[in-house]
């Protein structure tokens, strides 16, 4: 029976700021990266967000970010490596500590925004990303854009890496996600974006930009839960593949 | 025979700031505590001063603060109960993952500056502070004022603790550091300084600013490592003790 | 004509961020204190604030609080009298960009959360603020907890300070507001607290707790615009007002 | 009879930390950029260095910098022309409230680090700095790079530009400088670099890296405070160039 984890972004809130419906979109994935503090949340928030998470039975992975709280991390920053690779571990750390005193695992990494973005493009600073995680804990899964260097940086560091996949975006021939700023990038369409998350993972296909189709792997299926409309899609999305008797699991057990 | 261990804040440096003389101190003391990035220091500073640590052999505490970069973590501040634990935590694990990737394990923790002195007087603040020790790890020793609520509220929940003394700093009847305001509360004259920690450490008695003598005990003796003179005073703390036969340990050795 | 001055808290919003409903609260009140960046908002809310209060009409004053963006700015810090000074003239300053920047001039002065109560009770730090907005602008209008110490250090300092008063709080027989833990502190029913409003502004009186009148001078209301019913309240209180031939104008009106 | 500026970054201490050695290079500059809170500062430290430039005689600009206290603004980051406008409206309003406070007039705005490298390069994020500058105060004088988009930018929007050049760095023939990863892009030759600036300043011309002379234009020189050694060399400059006959002047008295 084919399988395909469900992630989201958890735990975004800080201090007096609310973000994102934590408690809707929990039932709805099986992996949950938890913000560290650095790009969003806060000691207290992540104490929280690692319970809920726990009571609803979802993994829970770091999800570190750069340390631009102003600008959610989601601002390119030139970092060195020997500054992305302590960034990792500090959040790691942190984050970890909230496992620890709920008596749970941490089970992937995934990086968040422009540090996502920029180690899909950048292989020095993915493989100094890689380096922390390793650093800290050689059984972590990191969760990384399926076909970019963060993923082939922890493949060549011996790290177990899960490719992502997105419902709403087109591809490219080569693999890579089509630039937000082409027309046609976004998949608009939710019946066809659905249609194309099922077949990303009972078929390992995926037509691109072009017409062409082309393998995919689609180990992870990320998702949001910014808004009511948000966690209806997803929703849909579990539905879709549940129906064609896909499991829904988390990374571990992929 | 005699031991005590000595202690020094390490790792206090940020970004492009400099502070402190760390390579100097690390040979005089036994205990490091180090910063966890919320009064001071950052992940490239925590990551080199655990290094320098290893190097030295000396054992590697967590030296949290309030989250106040631009006090260095100084001034008082109320927080609450849940946000105490969960500061601990965090910054616990940050320190953590640090060691972790150098193989070492941390031995204790002492809070700081405006945490350490709230919680020497308050009850409540200790506990959430010590909560959050135990929650990460109980076998952590807790280095605290001798005779204060930090001390009373580690033992109450189990953990282990170690009382400080300080050679600069005259006592009251009962116990209590006498109060920086008042008059004779520092000890100016090195000589006698180094005379009362001896005898504290070795007689366990401290003679109070009214005269009267007290039992006090060492477990701990805080230097500071801030100049070139600052270091050759705990370098007389250290020849005068292990003249007198005292073993210098670290805390986990007392 | 009695005359009354509507304040609200505005802008304190922060980058990914939103909080409260400034569109909406801007055509009820005649005030907005804008945050400015220390315990709330950064430069682009702020830019935005300033703007859209101009659109509206509303005359704009600085809301400066502590350096606590994780706390709010509702904990309790302990900051000189030098920093209290100088973190007053720092965000002035800074709020003053933008306001410059659109043609407008800044009308008052109201400390935020724990710097406000904090202020209201402790004349040495009310006296320091008052000199950072005097060293400012002496011609600045400082808004104040009605006969609280940021009042009288204001007045002393020879600034124009205008006394706020709380629709929904209780006083004591001294003029200040009962403690909030003690019961009966909050008026809960909307129709008691807007008549315990159009009297303190049409007749100079209150009931305090323990039955007896006292006279009280309510130089503005603060307002709340924090969802949508908190929204309705406000509004109820300006049409009380108005329907009682209470002219509703900002503070350099009165 | 010539004239030159002298300009040299100050107040860049935060909180318990100290840099630079400001009293001392003070006596040898005409103008100095006082950091304003983001890459660097805080209000108390701002305060202490208007009033210390004020009791020099030396005329103050701002030096806004990117929101990065942990890269000491030196690392490139992406922001809006929005974002950019806004930081500089603030750090501009932040540090002239300190001015205002000691009855003096901001003289120059001068970008710093990275913030000051890319708009020297790009032409977008330098007009957006440019239209802050020109929102808060269009007689401020921009301060950058000799030949760079700043200047062009600057110039574009009728601000007054003066270029800045380097003692120890080579030039392009384009009058850009040397890359300095490329060999000889240091002119580490103390008399070397000292002659240099006073054939820049006394003949408006520069021998460039490939041996040609080009014509070069030098408002200001721009010089560190960083160490001991670092103070000896701008006296040296200094020396020489009033030895040529060449007045050192503050930027508005070019």
């Amino acid at each position: 029976m084919p399988k395909v984890d469900l992630n989201s972004d958890l735990g975004e809130s800080f201090g007096r700021y609310t973000l994102g419906m934590d408690d809707r979109i929990l039932p709805v994935i099986s992996s949950a990266n938890v913000a560290c503090g650095f790009h969003a949340s806060d000691p207290v928030v992540m104490a929280k967000t690692v319970a809920l998470a726990k009571q609803s039975g979802v993994a829970v992975g770091a999800h570190p970010g750069y340390p631009d709280l102003m600008g959610f991390g989601r601002r390119n920053m030139v970092v060195s490596a020997e500054e992305a690779k302590d960034y990792i571990l500090y959040q790691l750390g942190a984050l970890d500590a909230f496992l620890r005193a709920q008596g749970m695992r941490m089970q992937h990494v995934k990086p968040h925004g422009a540090f996502y973005n920029m180690a899909g493009k950048d292989y020095a600073l993915a493989k100094a990303i890689c380096e922390g995680i390793k650093a800290y804990d050689p059984s972590l899964i990191v969760l990384a854009l399926s076909g970019g260097e963060l993923l082939h940086a922890a493949e060549d560091l011996g790290l177990r890496a899960v490719p992502e996949v997105f419902a709403d975006r087109a591809y490219e021939e080569d693999g890579s996600l089509v630039n937000r700023s082409k027309p046609g990038a976004m998949i608009t369409d939710e019946d066809e974006a659905i249609a194309r998350v099922v077949r990303m993972v009972t078929e390992g296909k995926v037509q691109t930009i072009t017409g062409k189709d082309i393998p995919i792997t689609a180990g992870s299926i990320g998702v949001h839960g910014d808004g009511e409309k948000a966690v209806l899609f997803p929703t849909r999305i579990r539905e879709a593949l549940t129906g064609r008797g896909v499991d829904i699991v988390p990374l571990s057990e992929l």
